[in-house]
This record gives structure tokens, sequence and C-alpha cells, in this order.
């Protein structure tokens, strides 16, 4: 696995495609057994590129496929083939669709993306310009280029590698991992909940635990050999943690649980928002289809727009303040009559750094849910403004998948 | 930068030592231009040491020290600088008291521990067992072992590396960098325009380009023998692209670039969200202290909420469709009138995967700008349903701050 960038061996920089596609390399079977990050530099690379492919079946390579001056992976990849470069028809009739398509005269520079070492296969991008390339060594040893914007790169590993690597021969029988996310518990809780279900070092599968901000991950893995280990585990660890758990699918997050159970009942959801400013918003609209859940929302930052838009009274506000359980019910109240909508919720609180006081500090949160079940509840997030404002987004979708689980439940 | 550990190389570790050293090392002047991850294999291991010691004058090497059978550090190390492991008096002496003082019988496998490549020096460990190795190559480059307790590694650094690098011959002072920002433009169109101050290679000044989402960083680093070269060429570079640099702050995103604009002018604005379902929001409201200039957002995810809550006519919508400049505009007057806000912003689009026609495909967003001056804009994004829904953000930020800047420009 080589990252190429000079920005990348800079301290404030991280490589996000390394781990992603370590997760999806192991999912196929395939162990990485070397990670280098090299500079915008073709010697440097070549050599990175030369050593991994003497020793590794595959060799993928993220960035450094761009049109400017100092994206030198062709060039590089190009000398380790021993081949020369040659224009790709097919790939530069995309690109220069593309900029057409988006109205912009197109470079003179971003020619040189078109260009493919002679005898191997351009990699369609349907996210961006760079095609990726797919080479062979001498030694039949695969080097795998791909763009460095994590969007691209995931979609071309999706649409254009992975069914490539299913077909190749040794490819393993893999890794088997199950998955359980966990919303409305903190991490030492769980911890403590399922200590003795945690499989013993040495034992055929492993157990991680990966927090993020609200939602925590329960991966258990196993090796191809013990192919029932992993679901074993994972539903010893569902029976034992309950409602907490959200979803046994990796990367859905708490807002396609809540979508899930409002689509099953046909009712939508209304939100209001102050401190998140429109981030629940966010992330209940990530999911494709959601408009059947979610038509409306009410982003709203100042007093005056509580009591315009949510008719939250303005004696509540004087009473108990913008950060109190009256008027985040008044504020989800407001949302659910002025929508019509069967569920709404509503967060406000203080994310700092300004504005706490010695009774009301930075990160207090109040959230209500209202529906034909309704919840309110008081947190005190740590953490900088990010962080609350994070943990309130995650903790209110919580609350309103456990209202609705509520709601669903027999009696 | 060599980090050892075959555990590093799965999915879910991060190498905790590298990112820490890179600042360090920084800080001395001394820039990382390679960095690897090996698994605890002598042949992997002794060739990535033998490849960075060919290249550069210090190798840092974290992990493998420990005294069990899996830590293989100084035995790669000893074969790469050709030389034998000797038992290092001191740091046996060193490692007996240890385990004296803390009253363990001390295990055979820690003997392993004192072992040094003669020559080399052994260097003092006050947080753990394993001593560090300080090593020369036959070209004088210098092999540093640290060990991988990130505790351990990082005492060892301060107290006996730092001290010694300072003194090296040839480490600088530093380096300096300048950043600008860009919106609005494309990365290789940014390229074009600058192409002629780009800094040669071998200049003091190097420039990478760092493209994310609709935002484009320019960063120009150089050592700090030359302390002046990097603001000298990000002034031309600034003078250059005008208008589309945004900030010259690293970190800094349009959000922050359009809330100085606006509380310069003691203004508000307001937004009506549809495909972004309150991103905008969120991204505004990432601001401390944003509350000075935003106070509204409408979420108008449903053509019954445009009608509803920013009087779009029905008319319009049925005429022209929801994603349309006559819709986004009309939304962007509703929400100005409705918070009698002096400027509003409005997106609307087709995020995809589904809704995409023949004529109006996925990727293609109205943005309107309504204030003191107006403005509309079209774009065909390309992407995922994520990144077009990141795009459509940026660009809507971008759009209010251009129009932000005409407003402020005199006539």
């Amino acid at each position: 696995m080589i990252a190429v960038g000079s920005e990348l061996l800079r301290p404030d920089r991280v490589d996000r495609n390394t781990p992603w596609l370590k997760e999806r390399l192991l999912e196929l079977g395939i162990p990485v057994v070397l990670q280098v990050v090299v500079p915008d530099d073709d010697d440097v690379m070549e050599e990175a590129m030369a050593a991994a492919l003497r020793r590794c079946r595959f060799v993928f390579v993220t960035g450094g496929l761009g049109p400017t001056s100092d994206d030198r992976t062709r060039f590089a990849a190009a000398r380790v083939l021993r081949r020369p470069l040659e224009e790709d028809a097919a790939a530069w009739a995309v690109i220069t669709a593309r900029f057409r398509r988006r109205g912009f005269r197109m470079p003179k520079l971003n020619r040189v993306q078109a260009l493919i070492p002679e005898g191997a296969e351009a990699l369609p991008n349907r996210a961006g310009t760079a095609p990726g390339i797919l080479g062979t060594s001498k030694t039949g040893h695969r080097l795998v280029l791909l763009p460095g914007p994590p969007a691209e790169m995931q979609a071309m590993f999706q649409a254009e590698v992975a069914p490539r690597l299913e077909g190749a021969s040794g490819v393993g029988d893999g890794v088997r991992t199950a998955v359980l996310r966990i919303g409305g518990l903190p991490e030492s809780v769980i911890q403590e909940r399922i200590s003795d279900l945690v499989p013993a070092p040495g034992a055929a599968a492993s157990l991680s635990i990966l927090p993020s901000a609200g939602e925590v991950e329960l991966r258990v893995a196993a090796p191809g050999a013990h192919p029932t280990e992993p679901q074993r585990t994972a539903d010893r660890l569902a029976a034992r943690l309950g409602d907490a758990v959200f979803t046994r699918t990796a990367r859905e997050g708490i807002e396609h649980a809540v979508g899930r159970l409002l689509a099953a009942r046909g009712e939508r959801v209304a939100l209001a928002e102050s401190l998140t400013g429109g981030m629940i918003g966010a992330r209940i609209t990530r999911v494709p289809g959601s408009s059947r859940w979610f038509d409306v929302g009410f982003v709203t930052y100042a007093n005056s727009a509580k009591e315009d838009l949510l008719d939250v009274p303005p004696a509540v506000l004087r009473a108990h303040g913008a950060v109190s359980r009256e008027t985040a019910e008044a504020m989800a109240r407001g949302a659910r009559r002025r929508s019509g909508n069967a569920w709404s919720v509503a967060v406000t609180g203080i994310a700092g750094p300004g504005g706490g006081t010695p009774t009301k500090r930075v990160g207090l949160v109040w959230i209500a849910v209202v529906g034909p079940r309704s919840r309110a509840a008081c947190y005190e997030f740590p953490g900088d403004r990010r962080l609350v404002r994070r943990l309130s987004a995650t903790w209110a979708l919580d609350l309103l998948r456990r209202a609705l689980l509520e709601a669903n439940a027999p009696g």
C-alpha cells in the first residue's frame, strides 16, 4: 500500500485512504504487509513501487494522478513497468466531456490524465477526471493506481477493482467480520457490560471496540477457517446489549436506523435545531430516499427565530432560558405543529467556547422528542465546540430512535 | 520514519508514534520524506532500513525492541549496519536494576534487550526496559531505534535524541510555511493561472496544492534559512488569484471568511437548504460567535415545505421543477423576506443516486444568493451523493462570499 503526496508527510495531514483500503482488502482476504507514504518524487516513488512489487502480489498506490506538475504517479509507474505512456482514447473522451458539462474550458494540463502505460488498463472514474490504472509487472504482480481524493478512490475501488480481485486466483477466503453499532451508551459502560463475552487472547475471534463521537462500533473478526465464529460472538453481544444496538451493518449511522423505523411506520419527523445549526438534518438526508421520512427542518439559532418559527413563548425563554427542558419541548412541539408530522426532535445547548455560566456550563444540552411517545433528556457533553455539537446530533438521533422503538413495542 | 509492528498493518490500528515524531522533527528542521510501516519480519525491515539509509541522513525506527520473539528490530539493524550484536554492560545493568526494584525475577528473555550492534550507542530508557540504539551507517547516515510504547518513545526522544540532533551539522532551524485557501476554482484552473509562479524544483520554496471538496489549499514551505520566502511567494500567488483566495490562515473554511464579511457589515444571512439538508447551517455555525451573522435556516427538503415556509409559488415548481433557477431564486427571496435579513442563500439540486432525468442529471445543482448584490449559478457536480452535497454546500458559501465582496467594492 503506497500513499503518494508530499503533503501526507507533514505532521498535520493524515492519509485517509490507507485505513479504508486495508479494511476492504482484508474483507477480500488480502492482508496488507507493507505501508508506505512517499513524496511527489519520481525516484522515491519508483523505488517504493519496485520494492513492493518484488515482494507483493498486489500493490495499491493512491494519489498523484491529478493534472498538475506535482502529480507524478503515472510517470513513476511507467518506469517501474518499463512501458511508455500512451494516450487512452476512452479516458480522454471522458475527461473532455466532464469539463464541457461543467462549463469550464478544459485546461491543457488535464490531457496528461489520459496517459496510461502501454499494456495497462484505464479504470473509469465516475467521481472525478483522473482514470485509475491497472498494470502488471514482469513477474505477474498487479500494480493498481487509484486517485487520491477519498470519494473518487472509494468509488473506483468498489466499482472497478473489487470485482477484479474477487476473480483473482490466490486471493484467500479472507477474514470474516461481524459488526454491531451502538448508540446511547458510553464506551466504558459497554465494556463493562460485555466484559465476560470478550474473546480471550488466542481465541479464534478477536474483538475491536471503536468509539466515534457518540456511536461505538464493535467489530468481531476471525480467519476464514472459522467462518461462523464472528457471527456467533456478535449474536451473543447483541443479545446482551439489546436496544442499544442500532445496526449490524458497517458504516451505517443512527440516521439509517431512524429512517427504517420511520419508513416502516409511514411517518415523518420535523427538526428544530439550535446549537447543531443543521447537523441533524444533514445526517438524516445523508440516507438516499430520506425524503420519505423527512421534509422540513427549522434551524433556529436565535431566540427570535425560536419564537417566530416555532412559537416558543417569549415567557418560556425569559423564565427558563434558551437552554432548558421547557424551551426544548416548546421547540419540538412547535416544529411538530408547523409541519403536521407525527414526530419532531429539538436540540438546544451551549456549544462553547463562550456562552457558559456557573449554572449552565459549556456542553449543557437539552434534547426533546415529541410524538406518539415523547422523551426529553439533558446532557453535559465533554470536549470542544466541535465535539459537543457532534455528540448533540448523535444523541438526538438516538433519542428519536429509542422513542420510535418504544412506540413499536407491543402494549 | 519506519514504524515496526505487524499489528500496525491491521485496519483498526493506527501508529501514534509517527505523527508525534514528524512534528518534533519538523520543529528541529528535519522534514520527513518517507514513512513506512513494516511487519515483524527481519527481511522486510532490513530492506526498508537500507533503502531509507541510502536516501536520508536520519532514519528513525519505532517499535520491535521488546524482549519477545517477534521483536526483531535490533537484529535487522545489525544486518543493515553490518555489525554483530554485543551485550552492552551499562544497558544490562539498567535492565536488571529495574527488575530488582520492582521485585520481579528478571525473565531470561529480557537479556536480549541489552544487545546493541557493535559501535552503536545505547540510549537510556527512563520509562521502560528497552534501551534505544543510535547507530551510524557506512555513509555516515544515522539510524535511530526507539521503543514502540509512545510514552517511552517520547521520553527517550526528548531526553536523548533531540539534544544530539540539535548539535548535528546540517540540521536547519525549522521549516516556515505560508498558506492560501481558495474557493470557487477547480484545481487545474488554479494550476494554470499560477503556473509561472510555481517555485522551480530546487528553489528555496516549495508549493503543495491540496484540494478538498471545493476548497483548494496552496501551501508554500521553505527551510528556516529562507525565512521570508514562503510569505513572499504566497503574496505573489495571492495577488494573481485575487478574490478566489478566501483566507491565508490554515484550517479556516469559507464559512470563516463569510462570517468576517457579514460581521463587518453588521448584516445577517438566512438559509434555504434543500439537497444539503442543513449542511450549510452546520458549517456556518461551526464558527464561534456565528450568532452575530446567522439566526435562521429553513431546511425545505419537500416541495410542500418550499411552498409553506418560503412562499415558493406552486406554479413555479410546476413550470420549472424543484431544481431550477426560478425555484432557487424564489427560495432565497422567501428566506430573506421571512427572516428580514439582508442576505439569503438557497440551494436545490439532485444529490443522487436516484432522482436524475435525461435533462436534469444527478449532480445538477442551482444556487441563488439574494441581497444588496444577487447571484445565481448552476453546477453539474461530479461524484456520489456525499460529494455532490459537500460541493453544493461549499460552492453556496463561496457564492455568498463573492456577492459580499462585490457589495463591498467601491462604486
